[in-house]
């Protein structure tokens, strides 16, 4: 799936433009490489996604409340080509009340851009309007055909495996393995990102939404979403999913540790967050892990597949506004956990991914000494 | 999914009758309903299946080479009425050369039933014969049209989750059930069996194949098979799967796990077997986990969503052909484990399961006390 040059993206985002809910919309802003010519969110139109993003998105995005608003400013900031359907419910289901605006882009001549695991292509209606008006629906959360139990393969010499794991879902485990990625290449490395959800694909144009793979083959399209890693590069860089102890994802996220068997772990958390946030039954509470022992049960889970080792806590501060109190908390998890730790996409990932380089050079060392 | 009563059943386990890849002719014959006239493997024709499972079977079951042979028995024996394809190969596809039998039996009024990845129903030649003799395809392992998150479900008052979880995969963590579940109805409990792979579906009319569902919602379609079976009984008994630390099947176990929050896990454990068998690259091995390590592995996993204990160990000492030798490595396990032991299939479940029993009341009662 290469990266089309010429796409500019109108996102729906409707009721979520947000970092929770609409975390596709905010990955593909941030990292993506398309110009989004506006968001599409009633509930904060007029707005601009500076306001959440600062200066990260190289030109601002006005935030408006209809498709009509979205294609008037087209007129000036180039017309759009694609309606990217930017929030992750739970369950991701298509809401009801976005099939008209879905089917009004189609006859706008915008290709649909989705990852809700309510596959676009597959409604006869949508379908039928794509065929009529010439355009493309890309559903990013259809499976690969490939269906394989996972081989117990090695990986190859010189190959290097990142995993980003989490003590909650949807707190930034792709953000940072994309720095950590950018911060690889800075120094002159061969780094892969592998994304293996519906943003990441749609930023790094390739992967699997693991999420939608039949849970027998989990293990196995990971394992093999590594093998093409592979040949792409040396350092590769797998985005994580879900948490170890998340009561509805983590099947997701063992899926992927026990598939891309990975040297090294990076450990991402948001302090301040007490539970776990999900669409859950009301009246329960399920509060995070205390850090260190869940960073000593990510290594022991990892180990009964292949050694792997938890080499950093990347943190995500953005409970904290001052930046004063962001770096107290680092220094603060940094010594409570012994690991190199910040906060890669607020403060820059160069400082953790030199200490993550180190640490993985130095475990290749004392296996190649046994 | 009622079980039909009048079912007669021809087994097709080509090349393959036995504990592993036959597990599944092996399991609906030991535990299943319906009368058995025939298995078809043609590298054990003329032997018998009391020759591998003694007078567990009511009747005696002849191995035959073909079809042909199968439906000739049925004249003596009744005719059947269904052909079960009774092999379980690792990633669950038909194998080509299975077409034909299939075809024939579908022409000679058999219904089809499969626990293949590879669903009979939607391949369009089988489909149309079916169609054209008016029998039926049943796939076990075709997804419930339910596709839902798990909502962190607590237990209803006075329900009791037990779940079998295992060393390896395929060493009997579902007869384990089935033993258990008999022995929790004959201690006068109302005691349910829940089935969660396809062969556990064929013996009990329910159930789904969890390895067969979208990754996303294994622990909310393992969430909603206790909530079935809890409107079913009080004892609920959930079939476990794979092993928390198989390379391969390791996510669909974790579903389960953290679906079912069961509050005690039994584990299955074969002494002697010493190494993951599964169609694995060659020169890797992947050996089994110490016992005690994995034992609490295992409640630390479950316990970061719910408190578990394992409460027994469940041996299959098939690999100890003398009685005694397998009384011995019971005996040992058991004092290393600190744990009832004993091996239900070979010596009945009464003893194990009355340790399970009382062990679940005390941990009930711990609970009230706090």
């Amino acid at each position: 799936m290469p990266y089309p040059s010429a796409r500019r993206l109108i996102i729906l985002a409707e009721g979520h433009f947000g970092p929770h809910d609409g975390k596709t919309a905010m990955g593909v802003i941030r990292y993506g490489h398309d110009p989004v010519i506006a968001v599409i969110d009633s509930t904060n139109a007029g707005r601009n996604v500076r306001e959440w993003l600062g200066d990260r998105p190289r030109f601002d995005i006005p935030i408006v409340a209809s498709l009509a608003d979205a294609q008037a400013l087209g007129l000036v900031r180039g017309t759009p080509t694609a309606l990217l359907i930017g929030i992750a419910p739970t369950g991701g289901k298509l809401p009801a009340a976005w099939r008209q605006v879905i089917l009004e882009s189609i006859g706008a001549c915008l290709d649909i851009l989705s990852g809700l695991h309510t596959l676009i292509g597959d409604d006869p209606e949508f379908a039928a309007a794509a065929r009529a008006a010439g355009v493309e629906i890309v559903d990013y959360r259809r499976p690969p055909s490939r269906e394989e139990t996972a081989v117990g393969r090695a990986h190859a010499p010189g190959k290097h495996v990142i995993l980003t794991v989490g003590t909650d879902c949807a707190i930034g485990k792709m953000s940072v393995a994309l720095e950590l990625r950018q911060a690889a290449i800075d120094a002159g490395l061969v780094a892969v990102f592998v994304p293996t959800g519906q943003t990441g694909m749609m930023i790094d144009g390739w992967g699997v939404a693991v999420d939608r793979v039949i849970s027998d083959f989990s293990n196995g399209t990971c394992e093999w979403l590594v093998e093409q890693a592979e040949a792409k590069g040396d350092w590769i860089i797998v985005e994580g999913q879900g948490s170890l102890d998340h009561p509805a994802y983590s099947a997701v996220t063992l899926g992927l540790i026990h598939g891309t068997t990975p040297q090294a772990m990076v450990m991402v958390h948001k302090p301040g967050l007490p539970e776990h946030d999900w669409d859950h039954v009301e009246g329960r509470t399920f509060p995070l892990q205390p850090l260190n022992d869940f960073v000593r049960l990510h290594e022991q889970v990892a180990g009964v597949v292949a050694p792997s080792r938890v080499l950093a806590i990347a943190l995500n501060t953005s409970l904290f506004a001052e930046e004063a109190a962001a770096r107290r908390v680092i220094a603060e998890t940094a010594a409570e956990t012994g690991l190199p730790t910040d906060d890669p996409v607020r403060f820059g990932p160069a400082r953790l991914w030199a200490a993550i380089q180190a640490g993985v050079e130095a475990l290749d060392q004392a296996t190649a000494g046994r």
